[in-house]
């Protein structure tokens, strides 16, 4: 028999996914609950395996009939221990052990990873990435991270920060200070506030008819979408603010990609909803700061998969115990 | 039987290096013989194969007594195909077919990898990487090369040029023109003629009293070595361009270093025998351009095996035949 599935689970801090999945990355399934996280989360887990249990029974299946259990989490994920650190937005304070309590809750082999890093692997698997050896992913939203697979393998470093590549730094010098405490990182321009931040800090010194100043000077509410939007339509602050953006990603992609010559490198999260425009303004700069052989063989794209990457690829490292 | 030995190659434009080694990376046995390049370079091989089977006689050994040849090769390598193009230093002007012809040659299983990826092996086996799982190797010499260890694999990427970080942008507006067509690649300020130009440049704005600056006023030959050596004693100009060079190769090993989260972080090549001064400037800019997490647990370290490391990767390769 070869038919056993995959659960994928993709824990965020307001929604909890969850997906039945085949061997072949076919979606058989799918569900969703709030993500409690009341009482410093300590209803989380629980709720993940009485979500579980309940489904199987609906679904008239068993923990035999399963492969495996995939989860991406929020946080510093340990993926040998199988636990969780500094999940804050989730309310975890210390430590929390999903491995341990949900393969005992469940009765099925659990793995986990980082949020990013199970994006990358459902983009690569299902998404843009055509399933290719060698696939980088880079998520624009509130923050921006990453996940890079090398040799058909997610890669995670000594000390699990491999991929990170919102805190490359693209402005050495008079950079803006990040949540990190570094300044300059790339997070801090191409973010979904860091766009806005760029925005603020051009309009200073914009002199020109523009919306997007007169919106800035009313103290209006604006949004990366807001700037990208008034970026399409032609305003000539907007444009500006759009092109700075793109020129610091373009050169952080441009570097990763002189670094480690991806197949594709995969653009994905909210602030990447502006299409088209965007992927060609980042791969204009790409060309620039890429030198022939990678210029040539490395091609950048948009996600496919939106918000589906996470589960999909969180299904996909439950595949490592099929033996 | 477990006791059976590897080869070693570490193919030059002038000098072609042997070594038998053990499985375990000890060295039992060293040669070289000076790379013939006239012809095409259509004595290379002819020679390598020669001087194999010559040294298996001396030795009074077999083919069978070894588990296979490992060659590192300038050029561009196809490492499945076993061949290399456009090595310009050997006079290779087509493509060559090193495996095909050596395995003929000795009876031996033959693998090729380029230079710098060999060196990056032979770093982290035997040098200073202590056989860690993720390694980034970075040579300074006449270009800027490297080689990036990941999971404990060899990256190439999807057309070879996974580990080129000599060709990653560090001044994205006003940089130096590359050999490669693009500005502003760290080569172009951290290769022993790199480091010569940005002297010669930083000399035309510098009015103070400088040894160097009157060495490059007099018209004397200088090299990157001369630069080091009068930062080293304090010549107030040559502070300035050691310092502008470790600025960016601090900036390119820290954005290698966010991206990858390596172990080590080695340096190598002739323009590293400025050592310790070296290593601490560098380290305190990738210190300065790394988040927390990396800065922790990424080390930047200077490399221990000299012009050997390439000798010791390419006996590496061979093991890939131990089964």
């Amino acid at each position: 028999m070869n038919d056993k599935k995959l659960i994928g689970i993709d824990l965020g801090g307001t929604t909890t996914k969850f997906a039945i999945m085949t061997e072949q990355g076919d979606v058989q399934q799918r569900w969703s609950i709030d993500t409690d996280i009341m009482d410093e989360g300590s209803h989380i887990i629980p709720n993940i395996v009485d979500s579980i249990n309940h489904h199987l029974q609906i679904f008239d299946m068993e923990p035999k009939d399963f492969i495996g259990i995939g989860m991406g989490s929020p946080g510093s994920v340990d993926i040998d221990a199988g636990t969780v650190t500094g999940a804050f937005n989730l309310n975890w304070k210390g430590t929390v052990y999903p491995k341990r309590d949900i393969e005992a809750g469940t009765g099925i082999p659990f793995a986990i990873d980082n949020d990013a890093n199970v994006a990358a692997l459902g983009e690569r698997w299902k998404g843009a990435g055509d399933n290719a050896q060698d696939v980088v992913f880079i998520t624009l939203g509130t923050g921006v991270g990453g996940g890079i697979i090398m040799n058909g393998e997610l890669l995670h470093g000594v000390a699990g920060s491999a991929g990170e590549i919102g805190h490359v730094t693209v402005q050495p010098q008079g950079g803006y200070l990040c949540t990190c405490g570094k300044h300059g990182c790339l997070e801090t321009v191409a973010s979904a506030t860091g766009v806005v931040r760029v925005a603020r800090d051009m309009a200073e010194q914009y002199a020109g008819d523009s919306k997007l100043k007169k919106m800035l000077d009313d103290g209006d509410e604006i949004s990366s979408k807001i700037v990208f939007d008034l970026a399409a339509e032609g305003d000539p602050l907007a444009v500006k603010v759009m092109d700075r953006v793109m020129y610091y990603l373009g050169l952080a992609v441009a570097n990763v990609s002189n670094t480690l010559n991806p197949k594709y490198v995969i653009i994905g999260g909210g602030v990447s909803n502006a299409g088209k425009t965007l992927l060609d303004q980042t791969t204009n700069y790409f060309k620039q700061f890429t030198f022939p052989n990678v210029k040539n063989t490395t091609t950048v794209r948009l996600a496919t998969l939106g918000n589906e990457a996470g589960v999909i690829g969180a299904a996909s490292l439950a595949l490592q115990y099929n033996n």
